[in-house]
């Protein structure tokens, strides 16, 4: 595991949060050992007794917290959600233009895809655990990136920003997987950025209008 | 089930083409009857004799033409990777710059995402079924579209086409979501592309330099 999942948020349903520190304790501990083993193994082989004997904890205890199994999943997806959130703020925070919350967005996506791979186990999975919740993750997503480009709008070519929202989602996610098949240092990722992805989003890709 | 796997192509490891016509048939049903199970429910609650009889076939048939469970899996995925290929040389045969190619190319992909959404299940599903068959697909996908990008260098900004070709993967596949997401029509993938999509990959998305 290599980050504690120890922040909790707003109320989502079939979750229960804990009131006190060492309910708190219990409930990071199934969060964390059950992403642990969704991703070594997958959703399906992993049952909640499995995750309460890896966590030596009784099942009952699973049951405060979680309705079902899908509600922990549900969980995880929404904690990376709010990750990605929180980590994209604080990399964009002194930005003041735009193209500078692009590129700095992007690749502060991008290193924290490489730091926690397993967010496309999660993510992605999601799919065949629950399809409303994959497209409920993304719609939002989109939803919101669409905004905060509406919001810059005066520095946007775009007018349809729904689809650049989309299509720049595809370009982080897919860069993400090419930084962690390649093992992309820190430095690699902000040249690729920098760079190719810069001019990119600058210049668009052809030489002339063909 | 939308379409029929009705063609075969080059050896996979673990999979045994049939060389008759009958059991080019009994190949086919499994393919097809695995596909539909392993998206309605997901690969790991299915089994071969799920399959099997649902397929009306004995498992002793199954084993003939695949050695496990995760070889018609493979299967799918490179039946789709092939489909989506078969699909882009159609469209692009007539196009005579990258431009064109590009153009059409992504609208095939998402009209055929849109008609067979299943493909993210299976393509992003082997993430959790097959690490590496999930990393070989991207890994060979973004080879060969960057070679292709850099036989057409002359019309192309991008000295990084592997950084390229991983976007333009990002923005199809997302694309292909939003499209499924909001029930698109061809009319609509096709002004989304024409106008939205090609503006950007044209101009760049911001409106001067920042």
């Amino acid at each position: 595991m290599q980050i504690v999942k120890d922040v909790l948020f707003t109320k989502l349903e079939g979750v229960h949060l804990p009131k006190t520190n060492s309910g708190k304790e219990r409930f990071e501990l199934l969060v964390n050992t059950a992403e642990d083993l969704f991703t070594k193994s997958n959703f399906f082989d992993v049952s909640v007794s499995d995750i309460c004997r890896a966590a030596h904890t009784a099942v009952g205890t699973f049951y405060i917290y979680f309705e079902t199994k899908t509600d922990i999943y549900r969980y995880l997806v929404y904690w990376y959600r709010r990750q990605i959130k929180l980590n994209l703020y604080e990399n964009i925070a002194k930005c003041t233009t735009r193209r500078q919350k692009e590129r700095e967005g992007i690749k502060s996506f991008i290193k924290f895809s490489v730091e926690h791979p397993m967010l496309y186990n999660i993510i992605w999975g999601s799919l065949s655990v629950d399809k409303q919740l994959f497209e409920d993750y993304y719609v939002s997503f989109a939803k919101n990136y669409a905004r905060a480009l509406a919001s810059d709008h005066e520095e946007i070519n775009a007018e349809d920003v729904s689809t650049l929202a989309y299509s720049l989602m595809g370009i982080s996610s897919f860069l993400g997987l090419k930084a962690i098949f390649e093992e992309m240092t820190e430095p690699q990722i902000d040249e690729m950025v920098d760079n190719a992805l810069s001019s990119m989003l600058r210049n668009g890709i052809f030489k002339s209008n063909q």
